[in-house]
């Protein structure tokens, strides 16, 4: 079969490819015939040059052009949508359902109408006007938008149809969407609706651009490349960091979602009150996706003592009462036995799984330790573990929870559970301002796992969950500022304004 | 005399001194009799701790009491308005009017009204809510705030009392303010009546601390700090990007305003139209201050001719029939020696000035070049030459001035001078989209030294110019912005939401 074409500006071209690959089928271990090239420079300087072009067309686009867009592209991906669920599918082991065909689908075609309905409203750019001084601003397009999607999300997350894509093209961006190797295909297939979407509204061809891989150097290059406005980017964090630093050096916007292991405290009154169901609750969000969520609680604290030790009994039990599903790919497998390990060696003690299975599968997996000895190595056990895995601490007494929370990296969400009667209030009043200043999403008596599409929500947080705690990777109109500059213009003559900063007549 | 005292937890206190410095009268070159101490890590890690402490009560304050810290300590500025004017002068040699007495000081106690008002306005936090999902989010304080000020604005972006100041109390922010060497008694005093607001106004004692100097290591230490939230820092990029590269590395956000040289781009027909004007216009911008302001006119371009050579003419009489007024300091001086004979080296061509004068003067300076010499050297061509000289590039024709756009890194700001009749417009539909994503502020037919405190304003711009574009270190609410997060509550019981989240009942 022949090399797989990338799309630049607006036409699938042959790569110009240092090497190549096949992405593999995790469930059954099968390569995939398809060929896929590894991109050279070039590739990525054609992808950048054409980017350019397109961002000044698409600086002067209406806002209906753009929303139209994203309409008719959500449109082409529904009206695809079995062929996208199979692949998809086949490339990463989730399930058609629940999850592909009737969550995550559905959940991309409506990011891509929440952010077509934001480009008409068109507050998100909060235009302000000084008409005394004949001073206003707006927030602007940034310029060419790297998208680098995840593997665990083929479709929502994914750097050419999802959160990061809908957000920059709102904003007014070209995008160059770097696809996940683990799901080429599925990425393929959307490149091929996005640039029809495109050439049916009228966009500049390259508006959407897509190649598959590069090689780390040219990554980066790419990162740094002054003719790029900004990066989106979900992932590692060792990733994660290398991108920032070659961004931060040139003082390039870089938006990274990287890792968090989402603290989860129960206090004492609801462990006593509604221990068995929160355990029930905790089991289900820790399998969810096979534990493969940025959102996935990876550390719960509880009071030790009787009914802490009675939840792990519950936990473990659903754990082990629940088949251990496929991971999206061997690289996955691998980490997650040498995070698991890592815990092990920093002192956690395993109560269940811990080993790996036939078939990109690993055993459900509990692990526990105590407050002090969390309190000694604390670093390595918040070591994100991704996958179905995750650590139960118990600490002695409440001022012991207070110096592990005080302890704790900034994640994406905190949870709390506190018992119905009041009995934990003066514990939480106690507790919740430290895990507040940790997390940017705080729950209550809920588990972290779904990411709601709204504008209230909160998909970032502190370092090293992101590298800015004030923007969200979820939700419009805010995820768009990100892709912005703040733009002034001073005594500028009125018919040169940009139409939202024009007197009204 | 004894060592002057720091600022700490609400106490003068002796500090813990490495070593010792004294300021200077630019304008004699004497002396002043106060001895400062160049901190510890001991005098930065008891500001740290009780900042820390401060923080978490005014997260809980209400926005009345912030409001009226900043309302009283604005008062209390104007009440020793003489006295600070007074040293001011003596400090930076800038003049009491027009400037110090009626200009900036004026201009520091509105910013810190602005601020107040903003506070008890409360829409700058943004709040969202998700009624139907039970999902709020609204932008909160992010912690303590080291605040860094300049040598060029000893009130209005003082550490203690300026733009940065102002923003991070406004979001509900304690600060640490680094006083800058050239004015520490000016910085002491705004100190004063800052610890006589906050303790008539019943805020957290550390709300405002102040430490005049640390070693470069120390400071590094300092942004880097768990404890510390922001950064905000208003100065040369040099020190800026040493600060950025420590912020960055532990995903710190840090603001910075570094360097501008502030493109003037004067289109033929104006030139023809009303060069004269222009060149006067320019002078004055180009002196202001004696050139040592962040927005200050350093680059200048226009089409080479009869025109052009008739401009630079009038620039130079200008330059020429004004007396050169006393830098900043001595390092002012010294550094802009340097910068000149960097750009002589570069290719461009002394038309006048170039040398320096007694009393920590320079003469009035200008200096030119041919647009291909600009494009040869592009690079340090655009260094910032902090003071009174500035250089013009003479472009062959359009496509050079082009060029000359396309080489300029990120601005602060960016002005466009044309024609009356429209002569020019067609030349600035070209020209302009290039210079509009290089810049903050785009400016018509003006110099771009003025900086109004409007909430239109954007002080900010492209990197070097800061160290993001999306954020204004001028103007409210927007600048209050930078030190905040994003905080999101789902499913919280309603007694727990911040007030600003709470149902309407």
């Amino acid at each position: 079969m022949a090399l797989q074409p990338i799309l630049i500006a607006g036409q699938w071209l042959p790569a110009n490819a240092a090497s190549t690959f096949h992405a593999q089928n995790p469930a059954t271990g099968e390569k995939f015939s398809e060929e896929y090239p590894v991109s050279t420079w070039a590739d990525c300087d054609a992808a950048l040059s054409a980017a350019v072009e397109a961002a000044a067309v698409l600086r002067a686009a209406p806002p209906v052009q753009l929303a139209k867009f994203l309409t008719r592209y959500a449109e082409r991906i529904e009206a695809r949508k079995l062929e996208l669920v199979e692949i998809a599918n086949a490339e990463t082991a989730l399930a058609k359902a629940p999850r592909l065909a009737d969550v995550e689908l559905p959940r991309t075609t409506d990011q891509l109408r929440q952010a077509a309905a934001a480009v008409l409203d068109g507050a998100w750019a909060l235009p302000t006007i000084d008409a005394k001084l004949n001073i206003r601003s707006v927030l602007a397009p940034i310029g060419p938008v790297l998208a680098i999607g995840p593997n665990n999300f083929p479709f929502a997350f994914n750097g050419v149809a999802g959160g990061d894509f809908a957000a920059a093209i709102a904003a007014g961006n070209p995008v160059i969407a770097k696809a996940h190797p683990c799901h080429p295909r599925t990425t393929q297939l959307m490149a091929e609706e996005a640039l029809a979407a495109v050439t049916e509204t009228g966009l500049p061809p390259a508006t959407v651009q897509m190649i598959y891989r590069t090689s780390r150097d040219d990554g980066l290059r790419v990162v740094a490349d002054k003719r790029l406005g900004a990066v989106g980017f979900t992932g590692s964090r060792e990733a994660g960091m290398k991108l920032k630093a070659a961004a931060d050096a040139v003082g390039k916007p870089v938006y990274l979602e990287m890792s968090s292991i989402n603290p989860v405290l129960i206090l004492p009154g609801a462990l006593a009150e509604r221990g068995e169901k929160i355990a029930d609750e905790f089991g289900t969000s820790c399998l969810m996706a096979c534990g493969q969520f940025c959102t996935s609680p990876g550390l719960v604290i509880v009071l030790a003592g009787v009914d802490a030790d009675k939840f792990i009994v519950g936990v473990k039990a659903k754990l082990e009462g629940t088949a251990a599903a496929t991971l999206l790919s061997s690289g996955v497998a691998r980490s997650l036995a040498t995070g698991v390990q890592t815990l092990i060696t920093a002192g956690a003690e395993l109560v269940t799984g811990g080993m790996p299975l036939a078939g990109n599968r690993f055993a459900n997996t509990l692990l526990r330790v105590s407050g002090e000895r969390f309190l000694a190595s604390s670093e390595q056990l918040q070591t994100e573990v991704f996958g179905n895995a995750s650590l139960i601490v118990t600490a002695r007494d409440e001022r012991e929870i207070q110096q592990v929370i005080s302890r704790l990296e900034g994640n994406l969400t905190g949870s709390i559970y506190s018992d119905s009667t009041g009995a934990d209030d003066v514990l939480y009043e106690k507790l919740a301002p430290s895990l507040r200043q940790r997390v940017g999403r705080l729950l209550n008596d809920k588990m972290p796992t779904g990411v709601a599409v709204t504008a209230a929500m909160n998909h970032g947080g502190p370092f090293p969950a992101t590298g800015h705690p004030g923007f969200t990777a979820v939700g419009f109109p805010a995820a768009m500022r990100r892709f912005t500059m703040l733009q002034c213009y001073d005594n500028v003559r009125p018919h040169r304004l940009p139409p939202a900063l024009r007197d009204r007549t």
